[in-house]
């Protein structure tokens, strides 16, 4: 199948690829055009996924898109910006029909759920899966939310539960394409469908000083919003919010080890003076760098990285 | 190295990664915050590179670069776009300091060429080299050339000689650092510098009716012109501008070939009622195809594909 054959069968299809109000040209010409409006910005964000490093190989192709879809999408909800479409470079060891039309069904299942159509892109041949995907989000001038506006005193906040990723990770080594009923769970479900959270983001403009998505795990991401921001963040491992899966599966100990540390939760953290929602786990003060406060988590053996 | 120190050392610095009027925020946030002035739409393109193949493996890294960033520019070339910046995302197998300082300069050499700094993206690690660039640029409202506005009566230009990326591949396939003195030509350096026509395709704003840029050969490309625009192009191939040095390695049949079918010259071809600029090749009629017209090269055994 030549590239514009696949491009026209999968890709280019009004599911998952159609026009709004901010695209002026889509898949087909050299290039896409945008139209921005005038009192908006265009915020974007690409991230690359890679067979085995970043999903395994033999995962579903339908949660492959959703995940990678997502975990990109979620770059824009740190910014409050609200998706307009994407970009997709996909790099296919084989055009394989069925895992095409799987994959493209995962792609338009997150790109209708947050209005996200497909914009353009590049189909390669390669040896390994390889998916870069670029989204673009508009924002009000002047709004976006960064890193870096963090103040000594404002209260730090997270959007829901941590550690989910992290705890789903052995379960998804274990059983990529969730074959086994017992591998259907409320933590894998979130592995490959970490729903961005773009709404909540949302809410947060004018209130949030500072915000970013968790990707990395907790304390190393508010770890940027120190540096950024030139702040410390007294971290109040205690109120970290748990869901009740994670800590059955692993007890609490191992559970908030996974919430500080383990990654690919993709929900909020951010700081403020005051927020109504979500929930609070520290306060911003004089510093550099994040630290716990809970002294038997470290007696306990916690370890940062 | 970790990821944030790689970005910070090598793609992070100032020759490669500016703000310029466009650009709001850059590296280090969740997303680029970018302007577009409202008289402007934004036109945007991605492509990706991969090792062995879209360039060979063992090629100089800068030459890579290059390489890379010339013939996604060469999209917005294609629509008449000012570049305003581009995103990279970057699949390594090893943090190599020479490779990776090597590679930066690559980019930097283009990106101030071209006044397109690094805004974001993503570095990976992975089995191979893979590469992906998103080039952002600027047109003002309505004025982008596409592949559909090309009318029967059209002449069919193209802006310079043709075949010379199909006529370098194979001295670049034999010795891909170029360490022979006599693989460095006009046509290797072409090869891994096809200097994308962004001026010249600014000269056609008003005047070219259908315009893209050619990287799949000459022939395969005007026909997306004519699928586009719902027309036929005859093509007199008598009147394909070849380089002496494309015409002296390997004669004049050869060198047609290479021409019309060869791909990666990333010149443009463009239609126009009629066009001062660049050197005419045919005509556009009535039809769905192009149609060769010169029969002594048919008759000489010239395959289309």
């Amino acid at each position: 199948m030549k590239e514009f054959e696949l491009i026209e069968q999968y890709f280019q299809q009004q599911k998952l690829s159609w026009c709004n109000s901010h695209i002026n040209l889509s898949i087909g010409d050299d290039c896409a055009v945008l139209d921005i409006p005038s009192q908006q910005q265009l915020c974007i964000s690409m991230d690359t996924l890679i067979e085995d490093v970043h999903f395994p190989k033999d995962a579903k192709p339908f949660d492959i898109a959703t995940r990678a879809l997502c975990v990109t999408l979620s770059d824009l909800a740190a910014m409050g910006a609200t998706p307009i479409g994407f970009t997709l470079g996909i790099t296919l060891p084989e055009a394989n029909p069925s895992w095409l039309n799987n994959f493209s069904q995962g792609l338009a299942d997150m790109a209708q759920r947050y209005q996200c159509p497909l914009m353009g892109g590049d189909t390669t041949k390669g040896p390994i899966l390889v998916i870069t995907i670029q989204v673009h989000g508009v924002v009000e001038k002047g709004c976006a939310l960064t890193r870096s506006g963090a103040c000594v005193g404002d209260k730090v906040y997270v959007s829901g539960n941590m550690g989910d990723g992290g705890g789903a990770l052995p379960i998804v080594l274990a059983d990529p394409a969730l074959k086994k009923a017992e591998s259907v769970c409320p933590l894998t479900q979130h592995f490959y469908k970490p729903l961005p959270q773009i709404e909540f983001a949302q809410s947060l403009i004018g209130v949030a000083s500072a915000c970013l998505d968790v990707s990395d795990g907790l304390v190393q991401d508010l770890n940027h919003i120190c540096k950024k921001s030139g702040v410390g963040i007294e971290l109040n491992a205690s109120k970290v919010p748990l869901s009740a899966a994670l800590v059955a599966l692993y007890g609490r100990e191992q559970a908030l080890q996974y919430a500080l540390s383990g990654g690919d939760d993709y929900q909020l953290a951010y700081t403020a003076a005051h927020c109504e929602n979500g929930i609070c786990v520290g306060q911003v003060v004089a510093g550099n760098e994040v630290s716990i406060l809970d002294g038997e988590l470290l007696a306990a053996g916690f370890q940062h990285f």
